[in-house]
């Protein structure tokens, strides 16, 4: 019976083995399949490799030196996410820097909002511009004039800031390769000399279920917690990234991200009825942490 | 250029299929991939194919019919959400009835409430309930003197009940095959007759990212607002599980989930510290729903 079973699986696996498939192994042999029709874009820089597909379901999906970067279909929750959770939680953010971010679905969110009168946007690689630019026209705003972009080291960027932030969104990769650096303390130590006395920062730090990446995430809320006055951690479901769930750090000089005013303020905003994942009360309940998530940062 | 590329990945895949894996593709060819050690157990039974593996970082897998049904390592979510979601809810959940959950880890979360008195278990496949005792030896909690095993049809069951329930849990699998009928208006009918005038449902009910399953999410929504005053989905991230988010569903003759009494009832029990996902801010906070799932639900 055991033999039968493994030949049927074999066979299957053959079939399945004949078509484009993505996997990404992101827990030793856990990992996400992708469907994928064809490759659309595929360029080696100096720092990584940015692939571009076209798949089944998630319509094109970038893949940088092997990770899910974003699809079409799931992009708006990581973008939604990361910049109106900081956004919404400060009364005024005029000036925001972005490091990172150069499919420019980041932006996107954060010029939405009428009180930004400008966007730094720093990405390290020409490429992530170029290939969102051809194959995500929908989800990049680079046009907008009141964005600068920046081809350029973020973390060099931010050590010589001279006209602070009241928002930084560091929306980098993975904590390999060029984004090694944006989970130093340094790094974090520039982006809070780099804010406003009232400034907030929010970032993207990996997922609390993938234990190779628990170092990380403990060494990014440790440094936050001994830099800035009010640190959180807050979740949100993405599908495409390690096992559906998502962190993002929350740091902030002044302001509290749960504050009764943020509800108002996100319900009194003309936009905030058309976003796709981000609500009022999402805004709150993201904070919530399981409390395995909990011993993780505690 | 990309026919060397394609070349290189035939290369990774070919290595890959020398190796044991499972693929559940959950969304045309979407899905998740884990790597596997050895097949531990495997009977069809007359309803389905009941099939428990090793892996190689989840623990023991149970998959039935191709389905993920749960793992060592991720299964405390799920139980933890249906459980807990409702016995906190309740003021004094004494008696309750699980259709389903013949793994017994809903079981084992139900009987952590000291109200309960009396929990009647409904599964239709008795080789469920056999390959958790031998494979999940810290999963399944059958030994209780409180707890009545019965193999029998839930679906039939809950139309012949004499003695009203407080508390009914629907931990059933997915919508095809012998939970089919446990997506329909019929049986919601039944549950509610079955309940006490003050009792309360809880279910599972699929990904909101898989669209396949979205007429099935509707429908038991629909159902429900029917039938019971209060009714709402509440989400939770569970890894194995299509997509990481998971659906349940929160039916209620009487008490609101998120009453600020459940809140006390959380804080003062005895064994809700040393729960690993569920507390207080989650019960609250599983109730917020970005707004595409709201636009599944509306």
């Amino acid at each position: 019976m055991l033999l039968s079973y493994l030949q049927r699986k074999m066979i299957l696996k053959q079939h399945i083995f004949m078509s484009l498939q993505y996997n990404e192994f992101y827990h030793e042999r856990t990992g996400l399949t992708i469907g994928l029709k064809k490759l659309l874009y595929s360029k080696q820089s100096e720092y990584q490799l940015t692939e571009v597909y076209e798949t089944d379901t998630w319509g094109n999906l970038m893949i940088i030196d092997g990770m899910v970067m974003l699809s079409e279909k799931d992009e708006f929750v990581y973008h939604e996410m990361i910049a109106h959770t900081a956004l919404f939680s400060h009364p005024n953010p005029e000036r925001v820097l972005i490091i990172g971010g150069g499919d420019g679905g980041t932006a996107r969110e954060v010029m939405k909002h009428p009180a930004v009168q400008h966007l730094d946007m720093v990405e390290i690689d020409r490429n992530v511009v170029e290939a969102s630019r051809l194959h995500f026209p929908d989800v990049g705003d680079f046009e907008n004039p009141k964005i600068n972009l920046l081809f350029e080291d973020g973390i060099a960027f931010v050590k010589n800031v001279t006209e602070p932030y009241d928002v930084i969104i560091i929306d980098g990769s993975d904590p390999v390769g060029p984004a090694e650096g944006l989970f130093k303390k340094e790094f974090y130590q520039s982006c809070y000399e780099a804010l406003n006395e009232d400034g907030i920062l929010t970032s993207q730090t990996e997922s609390p279920w993938v234990k190779s990446y628990h170092q990380s995430i403990q060494a990014v809320f440790r440094n936050l917690k001994e830099l800035f006055p009010v640190s959180s951690m807050y979740l949100c479901f993405i599908p495409l990234y390690p096992a559906g769930m998502w962190s993002m750090a929350f740091a902030s000089k002044k302001y509290e991200a749960c504050d009764s005013v943020v509800e108002e303020r996100i319900k009194s905003s003309t936009f905030a009825g058309n976003l796709r994942y981000y609500n009022s009360e999402i805004h709150y309940a993201s904070f919530a942490l399981p409390n395995f998530v909990k011993d993780i940062v505690r």
